[in-house]
């Protein structure tokens, strides 16, 4: 489908060099939920992707889009000078980049790692040491927004090392997304990202228990959202993606749930966060608690509903 | 201290009708730790306060402030056409307005009644049922902000009951206040605040767990905040009230946590939504989680510090 | 059904004083889900009830199974010595005991009053201080053990008010129930009983979740249960009641859940016990966890079913 | 100091084989706050123990108390039949069994070896996996009752494995402590300890919030444990443990909460079930709320009282 934009740089562009054609080939791993979303609007932009995915369906519709599918992670690297992955988790990166036939393998001297796995910032750290030893550089670059900002190139990257290194693969992340967040060094992104997902979890239950609370002692939702987007208890939550059907139409509150950051991510990303928290020995109880709620509507079925159901579920 | 006012306010007008004289003269109840800066702030702005408190304590020094100190709620309502009531507790307002030489009692016909106490919409209701009796108009006008806030006159008041009837005090409201909002009949008031307090205390902790989280994994505050500033994450506590000191200057965080809104108000109010939700019925997991972990705050000995002391509680 | 009884009772004992007949006729308020057994063990035993409700349809059962109907709390107390009373919560009390036609209205001199009613230990105190004043004991007296244990009349009480008060109705307990236990002085019946019951829900769920976990983990439940019960996990809910299905045969969690202590139940004794804690101030975090838990459950529409329930409502 | 019973053993026996010699000889490694208890009480009943620790000090104490210091696991386990091992956590037991110079390398054929660590049932099995490679025999047998009960020898087994394998080994149990309870399979001693001890810390604080708010209602602490016990409400925490002062003698609660089993340990157990929880994506939200309260106590200077201090904390 993205073929002709593949010819018209071969016919157009003198085959210098592989570094001059590589500016227009990404290395891609992982076409899975959201990275087939971001793997596509790079393609759409005239990008060519080596692919590489452990799940066969994965890389048929990746091939049927458009991507040169290579048979391992350092097949990819060792044609490209910027590589991004996008994996489940972190033990996922452990083994894509450093595992036999791994990314680092292959690397490039001066090439770019862009993972956007939501993982510990020690995983990243641990990846920033070993591309160090390749003369590799690595950014985490985690995202926020869910599949359907991936899919509409609306995420935000919350990046984390070095900033020259950001600067020169900054211009993909802007086909990806809207916002791009230099965080601090390597780890940072992947803190940050974290560290703003454990409190949406937390903000989104209370605004529901919130607009539940005023529901039911008889005040429109429209007006106490406007009450709290005025006062001490705005919130994100409040005024851009309020849950309560009606009080925004175009979230997914308004249309039956569909969409946006899904109830699953959200609980996963809340247990990262409390997997940490024992690691390091942080009080975290409203984490906590928001986590084990999320799970629960995981187990009754809500999986795949936008997070923002919670409201709907606290309800009789 | 402000009798001069007073003086000229005598001298200057002649004394028509008791009528004229009334409009700059108010009724007042209730001069303690919220509502002795409000009636002070009134005083400050040429207005009589004819006022009642139980407490001998209060009341010598609403007396040495200017105030006119009279014996019974009765006696303030027979002798004022604008009566503002600022009590600790729902049960107070029954007290004062419905006992025996209660307010209602002296009513004057056309009078209004502004009750800045936060307690249940019930208790509104039932007021302006009452008021209603003797003609009388009452409004739920319950107020954000805390003590250093009435002090500062920069109170937000979250008013339920006939729009008329609020434009007829407004002016009062935007001496001792800078928002005045209008949230619905009577009780919605209430209503807005006890959610909108509700959402706060979850916000705050969980804004204080994130601080936390991220200070753990080594990301620098500031940076933090201005992440979950423009990200997903944000909130009135991240941008406005951040409880991590240095990344608002101006705010009790950076001041050792003095001022502002004690955690014993939070507590206080975080309690009165558990006890509506026991009474509705309502799933308010996270108000119940908070609610605890502020009382334990208070148990401690944090008391008067103010709220968002729970990031200091929450380390080592 | 149980005229013979009254028959006999007519016949064969001479009507010498109303208070040598009204040893075996019996006052009581509340043919309600729990007194309806009550008062009907009672019957089968030959006690005659004199019997006020407020619901017709309680009544017309109650008057199908032998109780002699009467009209108000009033005449009930003027026509007997002793009087039981099974009432939803603390305000019926408040209503049967004290309003006009009440039952201390026509109270006989040194009549007993044994209030089975779960509710604060403030409510009963103040029955009592009522109750001396026209010469009567009261007892507050509430149940431990569900609608099957008042059906089978295997209920404990918990009885708090004076000793000899207690001798004088401990026959009539123990036609109902199995277990009596004073507590101490008026009051503390309930105290116990609201104590209890918090524990239990808490007991209740972690017994669930630590069930849920062993099974996760491959362990055998019937195993794990011998374990915890030689363990320092050992509770009435792992050894007595365990709400894993299999391990205990005779109990809810084996029978579908049928029967035993409904959900609603736990969960209305769980706020009790919330409410409490914020009149007095006191930490009780597992308690208000528990309560939500419970509530949640009643929303999806598990009320009726036994409180183990909640075991297999945290499972997929 | 227990270098009499060693060369009695020497001089009475003649050293015919090594195997002879080793049934009095035990391998050892963990000689730290729990595991120096049970040794000195296996050395104390005569038995000669080849020891090795990774620390200096321990190794030192260890020396001086009568064990003969080897260099490396491996060597513990070359001179040895039966090897008890007593670590931190499941990284160390990793460690010490399977890393260079471990106690795998140096097995001998048909030994035992029996891990006293509390870690997940993954690890158990891990190591049940190795040892048959090394025809051995691997037994987890994590141990219940903290560090008093193990210097009084009055620690309960939880054992995995095969029951052939358990009763070679039994007669050591037994002499380091009071209960072996067989489990099951490899790896569910393991999941039965973790099980006990979430629902031991959700007892514990459960118990706690009901002797508080009995306490508050007016109830005698003694007597509310009486009813509990005789109730539903009935657990080894209010009738072995109790965690209010004064209600049993001989626990730590009536002696300054000092002993028994430490609260920073009741945490790690905690912490535990809630990374397997995670991983295993269970509804476990008690644990949760417990974990988090008891990481508060530890924070607050309390991680080594006994854990039925909370009952203290969650006072004024």
């Amino acid at each position: 489908m993205y073929r002709p934009a593949l010819l018209i740089t071969r016919f157009l562009k003198p085959l210098s060099s592989h570094r001059a054609m590589s500016t227009r080939t990404i290395g891609f791993l992982g076409f899975g939920n959201m990275g087939s979303h971001m793997a596509t609007n790079l393609m759409k932009n005239g990008y060519n992707l080596m692919l590489y995915d452990v799940s066969e369906a994965n890389t048929a519709r990746a091939k049927q889009l458009g991507a040169t599918i290579l048979s391992s992670p350092k097949e990819v690297s060792q044609n490209t000078d910027i590589v991004i992955t996008m994996l489940p988790a972190g033990k996922h990166v452990y083994h894509a980049y450093l595992e036999k036939d791994g990314l680092f393998e292959g690397a490039r001297k001066d090439s770019i790692f862009v993972d956007c796995t939501t993982c510990e910032p020690t995983v990243s750290r641990r990846m920033a040491d070993e591309a160090a030893k390749v003369s590799a550089i690595y950014l985490d670059s985690p995202v926020s927004g869910g599949v359907g900002s991936a899919r509409d190139a609306r995420l935000t990257f919350m990046v984390g090392g070095p900033v020259n290194g950001l600067d020169k693969i900054r211009h993909l992340l802007n086909i990806m997304g809207k916002n791009v967040i230099h965080c601090g060094d390597v780890g940072m992104g992947e803190a940050a990202k974290i560290c703003n997902n454990m409190m949406l979890g937390i903000a989104m239950i209370g605004t529901s228990e919130a607009m539940s609370l005023g529901i039911a002692l008889g005040i429109d939702p429209k007006k106490l959202a406007s009450v709290l987007n005025v006062s001490s208890g705005r919130s994100w939550c409040s005024d851009t993606y309020n849950p309560c059907p009606g009080v925004i139409e175009s979230v997914p509150s308004s249309n039956d749930y569909k969409g946006g950051f899904a109830t699953g991510l959200m609980k996963k990303d809340l247990a990262l966060a409390q997997n940490i928290s024992s690691e390091l020995d942080l009080s975290t109880p409203l984490g906590a608690s928001s986590l084990h709620i999320y799970r629960l509507l995981c187990k009754k079925g809500y999986e795949h509903k936008d997070f923002s159901y919670i409201f709907k579920f606290l309800q009789e």
